[in-house]
């Protein structure tokens, strides 16, 4: 299992992705899932993957290779050529299509599901950040503001408080601990989704720099805000009113 | 979809269950979901199910009928004559796989995914109340004090506030308050999870009587307990330190 989160605000981009890989029950390992696709001084591409370890491995190494040339041109195709994120995302849903070809039937012969999703967030040139979430058949679609986040692997046990907390107008700060309490639900309902957290902070004001972060299992920030959010849940739960109907059933003032 | 929830605690059980159901996207109904299947001086016997409505109905029904008579005895057999909520686990489970075995190759054959599972909660006689969860091939789990709650249906979006607050001291009134919060989460997050609810509270004490209750879309207590709900995690929200590495990239203070 995975889990990868991608945030595009007004304040600018987060991406965010555990490192956990699991073959089955028994068989757990740590694995970078953030991966740096492009930098220079025009252009900052990320992507997250969630699925088949194998198989966005390969997506991976053939983008950093560059795909075939095609028509007259006999350069391969890279994203540090591409012109837009637009034209990013389909190179990568290129690829993801060409390791299908390569390898899918021979996983589904055995019953080994080979899909992998990704989330694809960066800028180039004066663009502002902009996110994908690539699908396992190469298909994509593009983050837009009613609804300013994406998921890719274990979405469900992170997504309440995201759909409580986070809107456009959030601050990166605010972002980056919703993001975190999201991480934190997702690892302590699903042991495949594990510490160290990779991330990377993109802010849209291109005076701001590039923040890229590994938060480990010992992280005493993360250890600590987990700690005081169970803490504050807990109080929320003693603040709101018992239920009218339940009284005589054992109230939440008795129960010291 | 469905979502339904059982806890079992030192103060009693509460059972609860939605109302949705939906054959694909375009065809949602409201059909009651939580069964009493036994009702008696001695007995008191509920169900709640998800997953298939016309395999998980048929079983009900053939539980009010009765399962067909087994040895020399030549009346049906039913939950007015099991002598433990085990022994009515065991009928529960056989009333499936008598189901299965009716429809599920029909289904199959035409791709429809015949699989349904059980709360299953109640007491018999003397005994505390006792919760089990009856799987799909009629085989089950008991609820146990290290995981004092089960879930069935769509059970991620509401299990992060049970992993975080339920343990078996939780009083009654706390226990239907944080399920309710559980609820609020599944709904907010997938359409085929909704009011109305439907809810039984069994107190372990046998003096205090057993409350059933059905929430609806307009209930008062519940809605103003998800909008403080929601004012109260952005609050904690505000209250947790920014990460000491986002400083400079927009703080919570100055976001107003």
């Amino acid at each position: 299992m995975t889990y990868c989160l991608g945030m595009l605000l007004d304040a600018g981009m987060v991406l965010i992705a555990d490192t956990r890989t699991n073959a089955g029950v028994d068989n757990f390992s740590c694995y970078k899932k953030l991966h740096c696709l492009a930098e220079g001084p025009d252009r900052q591409i990320f992507a997250a993957s969630s699925g088949s370890l194998s198989v966005s491995q390969s997506v991976i190494a053939l983008l950093e290779e560059g795909l075939p040339p095609e028509g007259p041109e006999e350069i391969p195709r890279s994203l540090s050529a591409v012109t837009s994120l637009f034209r990013a995302a389909q190179l990568v849903g290129e690829a993801v299509q060409i390791i299908n070809r390569k390898v899918g039937a021979a996983l589904e012969a055995i019953h080994i599901n080979s899909a992998i999703s990704l989330l694809l967030g960066g800028r180039i040139g004066d663009e502002p950040p902009r996110l994908f979430l690539i699908y396992a058949a190469g298909n994509f679609i593009e983050c837009q503001p009613d609804s300013p986040f994406l998921q890719i692997g274990e979405t469900k046990y992170g997504r309440p408080i995201l759909d409580r907390s986070i809107d456009m107008e959030t601050p990166l700060s605010d972002a980056v601990k919703i993001a975190f309490l999201s991480f934190d639900s997702a690892m302590r309902s699903n042991l495949g989704v594990a510490r160290p957290l990779d991330m990377v902070v993109m802010p849209r004001d291109p005076s701001l720099p590039l923040l890229t972060r590994r938060i480990e299992p010992d992280d005493d920030y993360f250890n600590e805000m987990s700690l005081s959010w169970a803490h504050m849940l807990h109080q929320a739960t003693k603040t709101i009113p018992d239920p009218p109907f339940m009284k005589g059933y054992g109230t939440t003032d008795s129960s010291g």
